[in-house]
């Protein structure tokens, strides 16, 4: 075996780990909870089936490759719940010593390339990685409104909280972001998401 | 909510429950059974990863999206052993009713369009379809070399029938099938895949 098809052949044996990380999100049907691989799958099959409510045109072969590859950092930085104010000060450094770490098994051409389209994906600064955004802001939504914002519930999220973090699914689509405020509005309805922070 | 997004989100919830089926796959590190959620994400990532090796030129894209959603119907219909002759025969007409209503969830343009690519899948005659086959076998192979071969001692699968199926893996790539032949020929020398079905 070559070293170039050895190398390609240990990160995707590597990255079956990312299986293992679990996310606070729980499947339908109130299911256990979601881990980063599934999450990542239903991202890449909503950007492709949503893709006609981008904001800007996207190539959606790339958003659909973002998507799948975003958490893999993961693996060793574990999950950082949305709404885990302290998580969210120390995930930079996390992820970047995992990035270099996991990424670096692969050849360097593809080194390269996965950690630009990572670093694109956390630079929120094309539309490709707006509307891959949107889409990891959406896809939990969809899966925690079907189990009656229990996810919301148990972690006494508030609607300020939720809509800081959801109102920006408008960068990458308006659409999305009118469905998303809908979903919310309905679930302050129903009390699942508290008014202010306890 | 219009009738169109309505529907895409209707399906974006059902396709949720492919997370719930397991395959005979186990995850590296001897661990649980695979999904399918989980494999379909496998498949396209090593996809673009090992695009350089397919045999004819392919939309990358085309391959990524058939990988994702190969599976699908299995919410209905189960999945069914590489190595299960019975399951084998009924598989296709399991399949085709599911397809159906899985898909019908749809808008009628995104129905007809993953009908077509899930039926290209199945008829292995373009070069996209070939390559994510390829994919479809040396997924499940990768990890279950990494445990030593324990999803075919477990189900006494011998020699032969790995071959009859991972030898069309030459179709969309003969490098991986290289890379794959050096695997099964490790194997058979550990004594982890039989010789003659018992």
């Amino acid at each position: 075996m070559d070293e170039r098809i050895e190398k390609q052949l240990a990160f995707a044996l590597e990255i079956d780990k990312v299986k293992n990380v679990f996310r606070q999100t729980h499947l339908s049907e109130n299911g256990r909870n979601e881990n980063d691989a599934e999450h990542s799958w239903h991202m890449a099959v909503m950007a492709y089936l949503l893709k006609e409510y981008a904001n800007e045109k996207i190539d959606i072969g790339k958003v659909m490759l973002m998507c799948l590859i975003h958490d893999i950092v993961e693996i060793d930085a574990g999950d950082t719940y949305a709404y885990d104010t302290a998580g969210l000060q120390t995930q930079k450094a996390r992820e970047d010593a995992a990035k270099e770490r996991i990424f670096s098994i692969l050849p360097e051409d593809q080194r390269e390339e996965l950690i630009a389209l990572f670093d694109e994906f956390e630079d929120y600064e094309t539309a490709e990685s707006r509307f891959a955004h949107a889409m990891d802001n959406i896809q939990p939504l969809l899966l925690n409104n079907s189990n009656n914002g229990g996810d919301w519930r148990e972690h006494h999220v508030t609607a300020e909280q939720v809509y800081k973090r959801q109102s920006k699914t408008k960068l990458g689509s308006r659409k999305l972001f009118e469905i998303t405020d809908h979903i919310i509005q309905e679930n302050i309805k129903k009390g699942n998401l508290e008014k202010k922070q306890l």
